[in-house]
């Protein structure tokens, strides 16, 4: 019974009949139609012209979207515990070639523009300080927590107001876009780039990383080639991403995941660290505890001393989410 | 009709058969056991230890594999007509943070000691001349030829007295073994890293770089995350490559793709540019030529002025095959 | 009368002497007799061998030392206020091609042991996460105060004992060993790279890149040329330094400037953030006070909100001194 | 008697003097009065608003502008013979974070727009093919040769209807200004960025890094502190590129030395590879006659095998170039 992540989630299967379908288009890397269609795919989800690239990789579209956004002698402010900064081995200072990431502090894992010009305001305009380019922020955060429209309009506002670019880590976008039950649009008012995931919610291997500013795609494109991922045979990759706008496929699959993670919220009460807004959860839990859920056939990984983190996703076995939330509750 | 290239070729079904088979797997990134189980699988291959990681794209294989022999202020020796140089639109130079390419030249774009040599004598080895650090080969060629066993241990030999690594790009490694009837491992005397294309020859998004020399893994597998291509469902594509090998699969295709490469070279005669080795073809022929065979129905690359390119692939229909050697024939 | 960086401090007279003197000499680049003395002449000063590179700048110096031990996928820890993180406009990210830095704390810009440690044990050794492959500690640091060879000597057991390398700030390294009264080869136990500054103390634009490891010599005159930093006239530079340590200039530069500040220091009393251990000196002063101070006529920088900072230098004029002692003393 | 490189020339007594001058300005890096009034200096000798950096090396310079020019995924497109493909340790690489450099030939180092279009139009658009977006000429060229007002503004023309920056490497552009006569603005027409030499014309440490397009300069200033070339100091090189302007010393010392290579150049004769335009000469030699040269007290480089190249400078002492000319002559 494994709670480890998102990520080791099986595929959907009609997104592996949607790549199975693929073998029929014959051009390669992005010349395919299901490639080309994507910018209209995701044009109507978003009610607004896009341009999209498919990648295979979260860290690839994060650093993509960075390297569109922050020149090589700038920097992008995130949260100290954004993923860009702490899980993607260094793809962020690799694709911008070696921008910094200045840290910025939040409960929760989220910004609020005070911590962010907090930040920006301490850095004097001169050539021996790294200026601040973009900001970037997680939606749903790596703790599991989820911005509002209206608190991403703010630091997106911020960041306008200085000039800045605005990045979305969008790995679980699904996931906030099924709690907040609000339209994808409403979401990503003033970002520039979406790295929108599909990944952990579904997916095998294709990610959308979309522009908003239809402009930063060209070099984009350039970026992905240079950076080794333009596959071949790209129209497997979009292939995936049309399955999962099929009929709402993705927003089904978060729905599905962030439902698991109620129910194991709802038993573990006052052991919660974050709210529950997406499908992570992070868990006061003692050493003696964490042995005795591991014993009863629980996998998850610790976080931190005393903590541990459950991760569910669109095929957590629900028998396998309500023995978790049993053993969770006679803790 | 098409003749473009082996990258728009179907997914063989035992390839889509074993990723559907991986759904079962479920440890993210590398961890799970078809990843784990990839370095023994490849030693058996070649009758000695190697260290195997998979990754999406033939570019990311080649760029990575360079950028574990050579440092940023460094180059690389290869053949002017590389696809390293001239097809990967400057990923080497960013995965290896600048470190040039120097051309050499040679027929059919193989390479001699000769014209190798020649290209570093000519550099003086202060600090104001980038210095050679590895040799790129690619086998088959650019131009469908073929590295003979003995031709690359001349050259890696070569490389190894100068203190260089030796790179193998192998996107079309399988059709050179297919045309020597040689063992893989007699191809790769002397050589450090080979890039081993599954992509062309009935995979969907697995490539294979294989280390002969261990040590070079570790920090690859930090480039590869860092560089965006750690897949976090890493099983489905160590699926991908336990498939092609799987009853020798990788070798049963390319035969086919050769076969048909060769009904089509007998059907060429003296239009042939280059001795067809494997299964790409270029031929000599005029615009109006040109125009005809497109005409007829069959797609291909015009290459140079007066110059086509055709390529066959696994599953090139016969009928198509015997039709485009027919109407060439006919010209 | 200014007080804002000993940046600004005039040359010495040795030192022009020294310069105008190299015209006799005549081979390019580091070809030259002043170049090649240098290894031998700072070997006599430290006791040991040492391989020596000069350079124009602290900031070259500082940031090729960080290449020469660090990876591009690696990191450094270093003190959040060190002159690395903050005040070179992103060179050691672009010398190191992206290494990362990370932040310890420390009272006056100092490190410890255990703050180096707490920020390395927060750190999984997986490739999603940068791991750390040096430490850099600057003497005397960036307050002002000064690490004991004590201090740095546990310093770089800690580093050596996680198999780091070790690089030492010394853009004010003579202020410290003049404080501290110890050889300079006390102050550098267990470091492998010192940047070992001179254009603060009298030079011009010569700062000594110190190896005492001296194979990490060979890659960074490569990396010194491929950065712009060999200068075609290197004579001129290599005769800068040694002006400085002929008669010990360097030591007795560093201790007009030391003495001048502990003027100061008697006069600032309880307004004294930090011990004032070198050449500058860090007071609390409300923004009223310093205008008072600037209408008065002297020159400084506000370190922050209620904060100046003052710095002295080898010619900092004596009765200037005096005077702004004075004029603090009567706030 | 040392014709080895203009490189290791003395330095002008006059640049000795406004440096030590210099001493009196006290605002560090380039916040002096000296640094703050190159733009004007050099805006009045070139007839229009320029934006002057100053940089320590004709490496740097080089390297900036084209990074001020070219984004990391593109090209720039340079003469075989350039310095900055050969001789700069691949300093234009790190500086643009890997883009190419893609070569053109012409005889005597120079390019023509033919070359340059037949380099150009061979490289498809897509994203597999690193494009160019800057094209480098040097002037005086690498071996001695000068294009002229109007070569210049065809290759510009050139490259302008192609959107692409222009570069001109002047490491002695004072040297090709002296043998046309004409004003220096009428050899840079169509050029953004000229690396002014003045170090090899009796400069010590500084180069004018010259944009007609001021839009280049601001990040451009970000880049010299991110590479370490910003000199705390700046003043002593503001100072040197004052005292060459001063009466035209840069343009007298041009003279000088081309008049040197005029005397060698008549009597080499029909030893002369290429036309003596500036202060290099390239002269067919056995080695047996090299020899005799050297037994003679005459100190050059060999070129290539049966080569020699002969530099005079500004204090190539007339002497000397008489007994040179003479021991040529009677070879």
């Amino acid at each position: 019974m494994r709670f480890f992540s998102d990520n080791a989630a099986p595929v959907h299967p009609a997104v592996f009949a949607a790549m199975a379908a693929a073998d029929a288009v014959d051009a390669a890397y992005d010349g395919d139609a299901l490639s080309r269609a994507l910018d209209a795919r995701f044009s109507a989800l978003f009610g607004r012209d896009v341009a999209v690239l498919w990648v295979a990789t979260g860290t690839a579209a994060n650093a993509l979207a960075l390297a569109a956004l922050v020149p090589p002698h700038g920097a992008t402010i995130c949260h100290r515990d954004a993923h860009v900064q702490n899980d993607e081995g260094g793809a962020p200072e690799f694709f911008t070639h070696g921008a910094k990431l200045l840290l910025a502090d939040g409960p929760g894992a989220k910004l609020t523009p005070d911590a962010v010009a907090a930040v920006a305001d301490a850095i004097p305009a001169d050539v021996h300080r790294v200026q601040p380019h973009a900001l970037s922020i997680t939606n749903a955060t790596e703790y599991g927590t989820v911005y509002t429209p209206a608190e991403v309009a703010a630091l997106a506002a911020l960041a306008r107001a200085r000039g800045w670019g605005v990045h979305m880590d969008g790995a679980r976008f699904a996931n906030a876009v099924a709690t907040l039950g609000c339209a994808p649009a409403a979401l990503v008012d003033g970002v520039d780039v979406l790295s929108f995931g599909f990944v952990k919610n579904g997916g095998l291997s294709a990610e959308a990383l979309v522009f908003f500013r239809a402009d930063l795609a060209d070099a984009t494109r350039r970026r992905r080639k240079r950076s080794g991922h333009l596959l071949s045979k790209g129209r497997y990759l979009a292939a995936q991403l049309h399955a999962m706008l099929d009929g709402g496929l993705w927003l089904d699959n978060a729905r599905a995941a962030n439902a698991q993670a109620r129910t194991l919220a709802a038993a573990a009460g006052g052991r919660l660290l974050h709210p529950v807004e997406a499908n992570e959860l992070f868990l006061r839990v003692d050493p003696d505890e964490a042995t005795r859920l591991r014993a009863a056939g629980f996998g998850f990984y610790d976080w931190a001393p005393g903590e541990i983190r459950l991760v569910t996703h669109w095929a957590s076995p629900p028998d396998e989410v309500a023995a978790l939330a049993d053993a969770i509750a006679r803790l």
